[in-house]
């Protein structure tokens, strides 16, 4: 822009000095966190508190510069980055970071964006209550990002979508207006639930500042099993009986390729302790109730009376449980050493998982006859990340491309829990129908007329 | 209107002539169930499919009428109830019936707005799964008039309300497109989650045709208790306990005042199992896992101990557990015997419910010193219906305004479950902020900028 010196004067003195960046101290906020995604901020922006949020949006509409908000930049879609132009502007919320009270009787959290996660589940902990949020980023990623980007992990099987634990949220509109709805309400059908407008929109309506999220009681036993499966077919049989016998405690039913444990193998060093096989399952269970123990181990009796088993091995202790989950939380880091992979975050429905993988395999192998897979995800949710490796960057669009469509034929997602960020756009515009368009749109422009909230994130800029 | 008689015509030809109600057979339509809300329709419209609705709500849009979409007609809000111009075009759902696909490994149900949810839970168990939403009036409430008015009931402290349900929806929208979302996938973050604008709108925004559910393992025990406690703080402390204890197999922690269960005695002849108290719990909790009903028995145990609890009978039959629910559910029946009552359905903080009960109700006495309290509700939710009982017609609104008002003091909804509908939108207008004003006309005209889509239900037709 022609002077930015107007604008950075009054975001001074809206936060104070310090907590307008300009220089170097701006890199961490202006790249993605693995690299893939850069932008050249006008500034970072890191207001202490939801006042100076709203005035800085102000001021920032007034100077007609979009705005980027950012909570633990551990997305995976670029959602958190801005573009190149020097003419957007980073809001990070990683200063607001109170957890303003806990309450464990009503069950529920009320905390700024920028609390990090880990943080708020060990207050949880302290008062007996679990946040069931779960993922890989867990110890960076940020409240406020969480519930923007809807966030997934490996306990939405038992405990939902981040969607469905936000009882309340405290917004910043693109005007300056400040929506507070900072309720502790399990039930509340007063009006359209505006909150769920901001839910999994990536920034693009508004800024998170503060919410309250729902708690759980913590479950008192846990029991964790890797087990050995000859095909997909065995492990959704074995799924389905696990739902039919541990029901409600079975909170993780996580598939890993054999070729993806390899990796592990080969790159981290880690070796699982069951048989080798095509695909292998992590499944967890917890409960307050005795009998979980005994449960999973006739399930895992089951399973091998059922041929849907060949090896497995139960968790003797909590060491060893973690031990377990740390063979599927080394997957991603031993794939980017092997040499990284065209990433795939899809969702089709379950029974049809086999028939996916089989369909798309044979059409990966006659297109890019060289690729090799890594395949792991959450099975009780539909939900794989598809990653092919070995593809040259020339073919990267076309195998990307035709991953989804062929995600499209089986009524399935393209981006089951990571969002679209600027990543997926292109592609959601792509394969989305006319009224998912214009409804799209339709919100948009009523929220945002300006179109200065996140611009060209989730919502195209030219459609 | 003037000539009503060539859309009556159009419409006709589109749905049937047999689908087109306008003499006598309205009756049934025209009003809610309790009769509390009288409307004329033009018509009513009773479309075999979702292509009759869309062409119907063109037809309807353009002779500027307005079109008030009606499922089972069990609401509590007068939402389905058109207004009495004679303008307003009724479009019931109540012949799409079909129950399309049940999925009991991936654990989804897809079926048509018009299915009675009780029809769709005995579906869903005969494949050993839950449709897990429980109601008084599930044997004619309709899935899209559930979806539409984002419904409650007893199942929510386990399982949430009806909208985490939801994983897709068919909606006819205002200008006749139809919005094609029926994916059976528990994780979709691809752009905006635009099926959540119609969920717990009331159809203010579109008609909702079909829907795919999310069904749960069913539980294989289930325990019932009926316990006396001598004060809410007893109560609270024991639902504290329970989640400690029970954690995630508690599926219903219901609150019954004694002058409830003493209206039930008298107007229906059924006498509670146990000694009289200020108030009654009613705990139910289910699992697959053994070990629930010792852990029942134990948490009982604890509240005798601790002083909480006076009396308690656990069932020892599922006969005896139906017995205990048939009070609960007889409550409402009772006090219609009883001369009716001026309804609140209201939720507040866990915590604060024995503040709440307290000050509200020593603020009613020095009010209308008569009145009578009929309370009962879902603790485990802070949702309480507070019915006041014995109050003259003209201080009906009076009292109305002061128990919402301090519903409002103590960061409550004075909607928790029933939704707004005609009944409460005066209300939930006079007590919300203005941005909740500024984004609901937002979401309202960016949907609706004709109006067409039941007119003055939920958003105020002038504000």
């Amino acid at each position: 822009m022609q002077d930015a010196g107007p604008l950075l004067e009054m975001l001074r003195s809206i936060c104070g000095d310090s907590a307008v960046l300009t220089g170097a101290d701006m890199a961490g906020y202006a790249s993605d966190w693995r690299d893939m995604f850069h932008g050249k901020p006008l500034c970072v922006l890191r207001p202490a508190n939801t006042a100076e949020v709203a005035k800085s949006v102000v001021a920032c509409v007034g100077a007609g510069v979009g705005i980027v908000p950012q909570g633990g930049n551990t997305g995976l879609a670029g959602g958190a980055t801005p573009d190149d132009s020097g003419r957007q502007v980073v809001i990070s919320l990683d200063r607001m970071t109170a957890i303003r009270r806990i309450d464990s009787i009503g069950m529920t959290v009320e905390l700024e964006a920028g609390v990090i996660l880990q943080t708020a589940k060990e207050a949880a902990a302290a008062e007996n209550r679990l946040l069931p949020i779960s993922l890989a980023a867990e110890g960076s990623a940020r409240i406020g990002g969480l519930i923007a980007t809807n966030a997934g992990g490996v306990d939405v099987l038992r405990y939902g979508m981040t969607r469905g634990l936000v009882l309340g949220l405290e917004v910043v509109l693109p005007d300056g207006q400040v929506l507070h709805r900072l309720r502790h309400l399990r039930k509340d059908n007063a009006g359209y639930d505006l909150k769920q407008l901001f839910i999994g929109s990536e920034g693009s309506l508004g800024i998170i500042t503060a919410a309250v999220l729902r708690l759980v009681p913590l479950p008192r036993h846990r029991t964790t099993a890797l087990i050995s499966v000859p095909d997909i077919a065995a492990a959704v049989r074995l799924y389905a009986r696990a739902q039919d016998d541990i029901g409600e405690a079975l909170s993780a039913f996580e598939l890993i390729s054999g070729d993806g444990l390899a990796l592990v193998a080969t790159h981290m060093g880690q070796e699982a302790p069951v048989k080798g096989a095509d695909w292998y399952l992590l499944i967890e269970a917890g409960s307050s109730l005795p009998g979980l123990r005994t449960a999973m181990e006739t399930l895992m009796e089951a399973a091998f009376e059922e041929g849907w088993a060949t090896d497995g091995v139960l968790a003797e202790s909590e060491a060893q449980a973690d031990g377990l989950w740390s063979l599927r939380e080394s997957l991603t880091e031993a794939e980017g050493k092997a040499g990284g992979a065209i990433k795939h975050d899809l969702s089709v429905p379950i029974p049809e998982i086999a028939d996916f993988l089989q369909e798309t395999g044979k059409m990966l192998r006659s297109m890019v006859p060289e690729a090799r897979l890594n395949i792991f995800g959450h099975l009780g949710d539909g939900n794989l990340h598809y990653n092919v490796m070995n593809v040259a960057k020339a073919d990267s669009a076309r195998v990307n491309t035709a991953v989804h469509d062929m995600v499209a034929r089986y009524n399935g997602s393209i981006s089951a829990e990571h969002g679209l960020g600027q990543y997926r756009t292109a592609e959601w515009a792509r394969l989305a129908t006319p009224p998912e368009h214009d409804l799209t749109h339709r919100i948009k422009r009523a929220l945002d007329p300006m179109g200065v909230m996140n611009p060209g994130k989730v919502v195209p800029l030219h459609d």
